[in-house]
């Protein structure tokens, strides 16, 4: 039997059991759905993972993207799969039904893209990649620039990037350099400066790269004011065509200078472009100027979320593989069972490797849960209506950072464990889990560093519109103790989720009074980032749980220990994770201000 | 400027202004060394880092050994390095005259396997590895076996290993199944069976491998109790010969089945072997037959130092790259001047990338502190007399597990954070963090995964005579915090490793009540261990900090910033790191069960 890289079964207890996405098409805008639309998506999701992109996880690691003569070739297979990701419709599914889209909500959107990461990360770059952009052109370019790009984007034929890095501008995008120069043609522009790091910023899997690209119009404003967002192809239509439909392709001056080779996911390109260093590129002026990075925003929130549930499709390939390995490899005795002669158990029976289990199981779970959360505040925003719709939007906004941070970085830890349950096997390149602690890596830095997503925290979305935000949050945390506490069961895990959001209160206006002094404010961001990201996990896990001491009493079959597992991960997240608040607030409310009067000849 | 890959200034303030190794030349056994020999040693060994092992840190990465033909090739250039490390007296440094060797401290000498490691792990391990087969051979072999083997050993001209592990035994060696049966000369055994994971197992950097090889002799003890220690060449004597300079060798029926691929260290060949699959594989019994375990014990408690050196030796390089890059990489501004046309500034400038900073300097020189204070206690327990030699082994048996398993699991988060330094970049292969990364991750693995030695240390060490090394190592503590306390600047440090310290007392009175039932008593030992590691090296960190602050208000020139540094860091592991065992204390005494309740197909 091939491992399993994810649960179906998990899966739809989040999206049906608890978080009820099926209502989602009391929504006009996705009354068309319901949960046997669902179910096929998930169901077409899950056998493209397992028949097209997981038969290439190794070898994608393994043959990694080469530049050859200027252009950067990535797996031959990567051509078919992307056509087929155009041809079955997923680039643009989330998009109406009148640009051909099926008006998919997000919460199912995104679970798809968990299981397409889980089964192979680096594969499902390309097309997601593609999405976003597609997206921002839609949402704020005019319809002669969505008419020009956007149909080939959609079928696959054409990728999109989002180009927004350069040598001297990666956390600090207010610096970048690129300019763009108007020509005689209205909205369009000559462009010229270099991006790095831009995923599937070439290949030859497509016919064409549209960048979605940050650049300064000169003369325009200072800083992050000045920057706007153009469409810059690799190949444009020639000028006098301007035929969306035409097939004449001319070179756009964006040339390939490098491909990086990294320490992961490895079958996805990342390039470093010259733009515009002959004549100048073409760019084509989305929305107004000086706007684009407000623009771009919108689509890095929902990369956020994305990224964090990438991070989790990571960790759960390695958690199902790690599991298996546990139930099959024999390895010593029970602590009271030392004597000779009795056969070696199966090491998921020693609670330390049932401890790491559940660690990750705790992590994912709870984290899918959040990010499939997140994913229907995003569906309420988007076509919800009144209070229901802002209030969506500003958990939304408020739990972005964390739902982005809080999985990528304990990704890290969770395939880590993955790892470490295999021991000597786990390290070998013989069993997929060390190529998943490479791939996990890269999520606390790629659409903002851990570090960039604390401040924002703290220092921005903590106080919006005076902090309605949290106090939102903190009513839908209360709603779930007061659905918990009817079980007497639960009331333990209720009452610590209690402690835990007071002392999360507490932390919060000690910091805010520090506020004045914005070095002294922020230095600790990153922690309370991680503060903030367990409480919401906790609240995520006391939900399921709820659903789960619901269900069991008359579940059947295999449901029986589904629900028993869930109430032990909730205890086990409780018991281990959530205690870790202790100490964070206990460092949050000290007064030592050892990383500020740390000097740099110091270390 | 190449990055410097360790601080000479930081490894003799450890070694000559904390642990006073100068002082080991009291005991007769090392009467011919002082600090000036010592510098010699350690000026040589950088000298050997620098210029010879260094350079090949990349190369080495990127072309890993094969087998070619039944034979693994390394890089090409490994033969001139352990010839070097040979003619050099490396291998046999520690030994005595009589043997060839300098009777240079473990103190030294794991301070040289530092510099190695921070240099190049890959290459290290070779030498390393030899240096521990040797040892026990000279140990607890006949002089004929000493004779026949160690020379070519000491010269470089044959590598020596530890064959432990078998396909179905590797932390539960009691499993082994590689059989020994006697031949008619007598001491002389055929030996069949399988070893997986042997560390340069085979190459083509030597003319020969001798394998330090578990087997059990048939019709002995079942169990650990029957398992006996041989010497197994990869290529013999002739029987009629067996004259330890001839060189007339014969095929020793040990084969290469294959190699492993792995995620790092890619520059040390990993063999799986079958032995003796044809005739039989001729094995010389090393000292009496069934005390193969205990010997082989004596070397790994010498190997397990070794590793959380070489974990340290990882994060060190990887930290000083970091350092490096937070130097000279400008981004962003300060939280308070965020307005535009002031220039960027260095990454080191923010609060977050100095916590980061911070972190890894903490653990790291932390860790470094404490395996040469163990290094210490070596010499004193094997070179000392009477209450100071037995008190010196005492310390040393309790902790070697926390010296083993807190600076490798750390290690595997230091790297990160240096990765997470560097950002996009630290995640290419341009920079050499991602690859410290990929290497520190080994190192929780093997001698003993983490689990292990949790159980080492608490169902073992702590209870060891009438758990008199715990004793011993709190009234070191103790000591600490008395000469500490002379200064004011110090006392809350030492006020807070006395709460630590009374913790710690606490949880473990409380795991030792729980002994009846090992499975509850055990069952959070990996928790525990890291319990206890947190707490010594916080009091490392309180002996270098007394330093410090004696030597700070009358230090010139650089090292005044070093001292501040010292200072600054004790203060960032108390407020970070020591304040965790707030939370693990919280869990260790909690009575919640969830690891034992949760049943295997709950998962």
């Amino acid at each position: 039997m091939p491992t399993p890289f994810y649960s179906p079964r998990d899966l739809r207890f989040h999206l049906y059991e608890v978080i009820k996405a099926e209502n989602l098409n009391q929504l006009p805008h996705f009354a068309d759905h319901d949960r046997e639309s669902f179910d096929m998506v998930l169901d077409a999701a899950g056998q493209i993972g397992e028949t097209l992109l997981r038969p290439l996880l190794t070898v994608m690691d393994r043959e990694e993207p080469q530049l050859v003569d200027g252009k950067i070739r990535v797996h031959p297979q990567m051509r078919a799969i992307i056509k087929r990701f155009g041809d079955d419709g997923w680039i643009n599914a989330p998009f109406t039904h009148d640009e051909g889209g099926q008006q998919l909500p997000a919460t199912i959107m995104n679970a798809a893209t968990f299981i397409f990461g889980a089964a192979n990360y680096s594969s499902s770059v390309f097309p997601f990649l593609t999405s976003g952009a597609a997206n921002l052109l839609r949402s704020f370019g005019s319809p002669e620039l969505v008419a020009m790009f956007t149909p080939k984007m959609y079928s696959g034929e054409w990728q999109g990037t989002m180009a927004l890095t350069e040598p001297d501008a990666g956390s600090s995008l207010s610096d970048i350099t690129t300019s763009a120069e108007p020509t005689d043609t209205e909205g369009e522009y000559r462009i010229r400066g270099q991006k790095i790091y831009i995923s599937a910023g070439d290949h030859d899997a497509t016919d064409n790269v549209v960048h979605l690209m940050l650049a300064k119009i000169k003369g325009g404003p200072p800083g992050a004011k000045g920057i706007s967002l153009f469409a810059v192809p690799q190949k444009r239509l020639k000028s006098e065509i301007r035929d969306p439909q035409s097939e004449i392709l001319v070179d756009n001056d964006v040339q390939t200078a490098g491909v990086y080779h990294k320490m992961g996911y490895k079958g996805a390109p990342i390039a470093h472009l010259m733009v515009g260093s002959g004549e100048g590129a073409i760019g084509y002026l989305v929305g107004e100027p000086h706007q684009g990075l407000r623009y771009m925003f919108q689509m890095m929130n929902e990369a956020r979320v994305g990224v964090g549930m990438n991070a989790v499709s990571i960790g759960t390939a390695a958690y199902y593989a790690s599991l298996q390995y546990a139930r099959e490899r024999p390895q010593g005795r029970p602590m009271d069972q030392k004597t000779m002669g009795s056969p070696q158990v199966p090491i998921i029976c020693h609670a330390d490797v049932r401890r790491m289990l559940l660690f990750q199981k705790s992590v994912l779970e709870g984290s899918l849960g959040l990010l499939l959360q997140c994913s229907y505040y995003a569906d309420v925003a988007h076509a919800g209506e009144g209070e229901a719709a802002q209030h969506a939007a500003l958990l939304l906004d408020l739990l972005t950072p964390i739902a982005k941070s809080y999985p990528s970085e304990m990704g890290c830890l969770t395939t880590s464990a993955a790892v470490q349950i295999l021991g000597g096997a786990g390290y070998t390149t013989d069993f997929p889990v060390e190529q998943f602690y490479r791939e996990a890596r890269i999520h606390p830095i790629h659409e903002g560093t851990t570090g960039i997503h604390g401040l924002d925290l703290l220092g921005r979305k903590v106080t919006q519109q005076g902090g309605k935000g949290v106090q939102l949050l903190i009513g839908e945390m209360q709603k779930a103790i007061a659905e918990a506490t009817v079980y007497p069961e639960l009331t333990p895990l209720a009452n610590q989720l209690s402690e835990a959001i007071s002392r999360l209160t507490h932390v919060t206006t000690h910091l805010l009074g520090l506020a004045a002094d914005p070095n002294v404010f922020l230095a600790d961001a990153t922690l309370y980032l991680e503060f903030f990201g367990i409480v919401t996990i906790a609240w995520q896990w006391l939900r399921q749980a709820t659903v789960a001491q619901l269900a069991l009493p008359t579940a059947q079959g295999d449901d029986v220990a589904f629900y028993h597992g869930k109430l032990m991960t909730a205890r086990y997240f409780y018991e281990y994770e959530l205690v870790k608040t202790l100490t964070l607030a206990h460092r949050l409310q000290s007064d030592n201000r050892v990383t500020l009067d740390m000097q740099g000849d110091w270390f």
